[in-house]
């Protein structure tokens, strides 16, 4: 249970996780137009809080790990946030880690508001935008949560900010070498620090450069899949240890009731099981 | 009144506001430990929202605009997201520009979902993080609302990553240039793009560089006052009309009480008062 490790520190935690679970991770993003016919759509954020508590269902005890996509709740204002909370409420119950994804970005008093914030969800880690530079960032650490920093994403157009070359590497770079930085007074025992970043599954060259400046820093890795990443771009990112990685994937897997039949649930799973057991294999291929 | 303008578009709106009233911003971050001995703080979000609905009564009618920090009712959750949207509302009906500080970035459904949600509150502008490039901007245009991109900010760790020089200008510029040509085919027929950008009053050098790659951009610029922002940056930040700015502070005004007697909402007044003759001055120097 978490709650018997939360003396630890988040980097601990997340490295406790991967030992024994599948580094992957299922991205929570309820979207009112995706949703099984079994749910009632009337009311639509009780429809995608619903659908939200029945991927956790599924998943809990095949990912060690979820991530919620702040948006998909704040579309329908404070009561998408209220049942955001409570979708939160339920992933840390089952035993899941719970990553926020807010990418958030703020300095100052704001910064520590939206830790604040944050932190009293009970979410475990927060995706956080780097571009303020650390004050953006330190808030969050001293509030508890671990952070994946946006460093490279998987997306076409952040190339023109984030691939221009920039001194000895590239702006990814200097972000990435800010959270190096911030890391590595953040490690736990096990090595793995608290201090993370977001790497697009998508660049295995960007991975590489990247994983130089970051050495102990997990990786949260969006874009396996359904976004065109494969496996070059999870081996790039492994540290020297051969772990490191959390891949993690949304359409594939909530989605994957789409043009199939049977309980809806039971297809989340499969599909859960399945992203499991192939990140799996390629980490633990590693290993030897 | 914005109801009979709103078939244009978010820099033509700006514009004619600012064609009446002084180029300031009145930021509201209402903070539970620096609130007026006469609100009651038992109920910390009844009294941050008591607290920024006085504000508001204070500066209608001398301020333009007001900027909502998204970060200060997010620390209560979604209690706190329910007060926020109760003061944009009352914000709305004052006749008052809103712009939601919220500084969001994402990209695809995700910030379809945040730029709905933020079109939802009656907010008119928003602000955003640029670091996943035109993805995470366009959505926001798309959904009616004017943006300000965070190009260059007053705090000094975003120094690290924003200053590098990369290509012909900095990490900023390459930020900049993307606002500059978002906002080319958005501009209102007064020539004020609705793709504006964030700028630290602190940075009069960086400002001219920028304003040279966003000629119609309008210039959200913090840190003036209290941050150390004076004069020279503001000046700097101007456009060739010699306008374009929009200079936004908050302790300075709505802590005005602090150390005063009277009225905190007299203080707040004329502290905003003195602001908008100091800017407006300012301003109306540079048409001669």
């Amino acid at each position: 249970m978490i709650t018997s490790t939360s003396n630890l520190s988040p980097g601990q935690c997340l490295a406790l996780r991967l030992e024994r679970q599948a580094p992957i991770c299922v991205g929570l993003d309820p979207i009112i137009s995706r949703l099984p016919d079994s749910i009632d759509r009337s009311d639509e954020v009780a429809a995608i809080e619903q659908f939200s508590r029945g991927v956790l269902d599924s998943v809990v005890g095949i990912a060690p790990c979820v991530k919620v996509q702040a948006a998909c709740f704040e579309r329908y204002g404070s009561r998408g946030v209220a049942a955001m909370e409570r979708v939160i409420t339920a992933a840390v119950d089952a035993d899941l880690l719970v990553i926020l994804d807010a990418k958030r970005g703020d300095i100052g008093i704001s910064a520590t508001h939206y830790a604040a914030g944050a932190a009293a969800t009970g979410a475990h880690w927060i995706t956080l935008n780097g571009y303020l530079g650390e004050d953006g960032v330190i808030p969050f650490l001293d509030a508890g949560l671990g952070v994946f920093v946006l460093v490279r994403t998987s997306n076409p157009s952040g190339d023109e900010i984030q691939s221009p070359e920039c001194g000895a590497g590239t702006v990814a770079g200097l972000v990435g070498s800010m959270v190096g930085r911030l890391g590595e007074s953040r490690r736990g025992t096990n090595g793995l620090s608290s201090v993370g970043a977001v790497v697009g599954a998508t660049k295995p060259e960007a991975a590489a450069e990247l994983r130089a400046v970051m050495p102990d820093a997990p990786f949260l890795l969006p874009g396996y899949g359904a976004q065109g990443g494969g496996v070059d771009g999870v081996r790039a990112a492994l540290d020297r240890r051969g772990g490191g990685v959390l891949v993690t994937a949304s359409r594939s897997i909530i989605h994957a009731f789409i043009d199939q039949s049977g309980d809806w649930r039971r297809c989340v799973k499969d599909a859960a099981a399945t992203f499991a057991e192939e990140i799996g294999g390629l980490v633990a291929d590693q290993d030897h």
